[in-house]
């Protein structure tokens, strides 16, 4: 696949992933003029320093202007808002993207306001506990998963321009339709994100918690690591994608309740039975 | 710290436990002859061919015999058995311990056999979901917490010797009494194995379930890491420390419902809490 060149590229948020995006376009020879936009004037500073981006702006609708490519790589919630600023600032050709988890209510967004056409949902299966421009890595994206959310109003050439890109960076680009992937996400991300968070808490709450600290091995460590996550980018995630989380934490829910009971009744067979259930995901998972 | 060399030790069940103890005895020259008990003949003769042990036997009351040091390194429910075969063949000043991660119910055991003074827990924060003499790693302990769970009625000398012995290992000993121990352990290694175990048995049975191992990044993998340990080792586990992992379930459950209603309600100040308390707590146990 070859990805075109992209003359000019706006990225509104140049945190790990923005700015990794515009580390690996730039190493590929594919971004010419990148402008990043943000708040943090530190973060973009250290991202011009970096090399990621040639110009900084904090006016989202004056940057975009004249722009080919838009990715919108700030906190999901803010990119509900952002969209609708740079809306009336688009151009005829420009390809909006984006690299949030949560994409139902941005393709919604951008029907409302009349830009669905040039809107492409994108999700990057990359990414970690901390954040910011000084950690952009041009090969996030190797072997990456990339989700695509193309809807039937796209434009076909905006969603094949932004899926070889993505391959262009070396990622594996999957299509997936919005609504079904938000489903699919509160199970795959967001609901580890809320066991984790819970565990740990759990247990910081617990009367011995200092020993549990310092007993705390490998197992603990693995099982809470997403505990370290950004609580602002969760809250926004959470808001974002309520509906689906809810259904996967009660599914969640009904499990616990039933594993409980199997150790209070000391029920080794189902205890036995779930355990082995999750052996058998667990290896799909990691093959 | 020098601990003193062993003539004759015994270890009972050379999996990844009890053979890297044998290997790191052996390269430390702490351990002259050492026999090995198991079920598993293949096992055995890994171990033996690795020169981790020189004899094989299936009979623990028999290869006890003459022994100082006496390693219990079996499934735990199997080691109150095996306390009780080799309880009568015990020499006066034999000196037996184990590596189980439940320790009250040993040790109450050791009492009504009679055999307290001569009885140490010990409890190394080492191992991982495989298993097996040929996993054995002479270094395993290095920089490990060993919990030892002395008792008033254990003999001074027999605690001392026990904890020389991993302190030359490389581990850090720590001592806290067995009731105890299991209370913590319950929090930092047996709920974390419940929840891991929940979260893939949740994922596996989703109705996008397929979609759902596609999209599973590195988050859902360590957080579901030990989901794949051995079940009949988590059976016995969760018998035997059955009311304080109850209790520790039941601590979650009422932070997940917590979290739950939250998440439901948009109510993000209650979301925001409970993440940095988790958030807190992920610092302390990562050193």
């Amino acid at each position: 696949m070859t990805a075109r060149r992209i003359a000019k590229t706006v990225i509104i948020g140049t945190g790990l992933i923005g700015g990794s995006f515009a580390a690996a376009g730039r190493r590929r020879g594919l971004l010419d003029r990148v402008v990043g936009v943000g708040r943090r004037r530190a973060n973009l500073e250290t991202a011009r320093a970096a090399g990621l981006i040639d110009e900084i702006s904090h006016d989202p609708a004056a940057a975009v202007e004249g722009a080919d490519l838009i990715v919108l790589a700030a906190p999901v919630d803010s990119c509900l808002d952002l969209l609708g600023e740079i809306a009336p600032a688009l151009g005829e050709s420009t390809i909006v993207t984006d690299v949030g988890s949560v994409k139902a209510p941005l393709c919604r967004r951008a029907r409302e306001l009349g830009v669905a056409r040039r809107f492409v949902g994108a999700h990057p299966m990359a990414g970690g506990v901390s954040s910011g421009a000084a950690l952009a890595d041009a090969d996030l994206f190797v072997d990456c998963v990339v989700v695509l959310t193309p809807t039937p109003e796209n434009a076909a050439a905006a969603v094949s321009t932004v899926a070889d890109l993505w391959r262009a960076l070396g990622a594996r680009v999957l299509e997936i339709e919005p609504e079904r992937h938000d489903a699919v996400v509160a199970v795959s991300s967001h609901l580890p994100q809320m066991v984790a968070s819970c565990l740990s808490a759990t247990a910081g709450e617990d009367p011995c918690a200092a020993q549990v600290a310092e007993l705390a091995g490998a197992g603990f460590r693995d099982t809470t690591r997403i505990a370290a996550s950004d609580t602002a980018m969760w809250l926004a995630i959470a808001n974002l994608n309520r509906p689906a989380i809810v259904a996967a934490m009660e599914a969640f829910s009904q499990h616990w309740r039933d594993l409980t009971r199997a150790v209070r009744e000391a029920d080794g067979e189902a205890i036995a039975e779930l355990f082995e259930r999750g052996r058998a995901f667990k290896k799909k998972t990691d093959g």
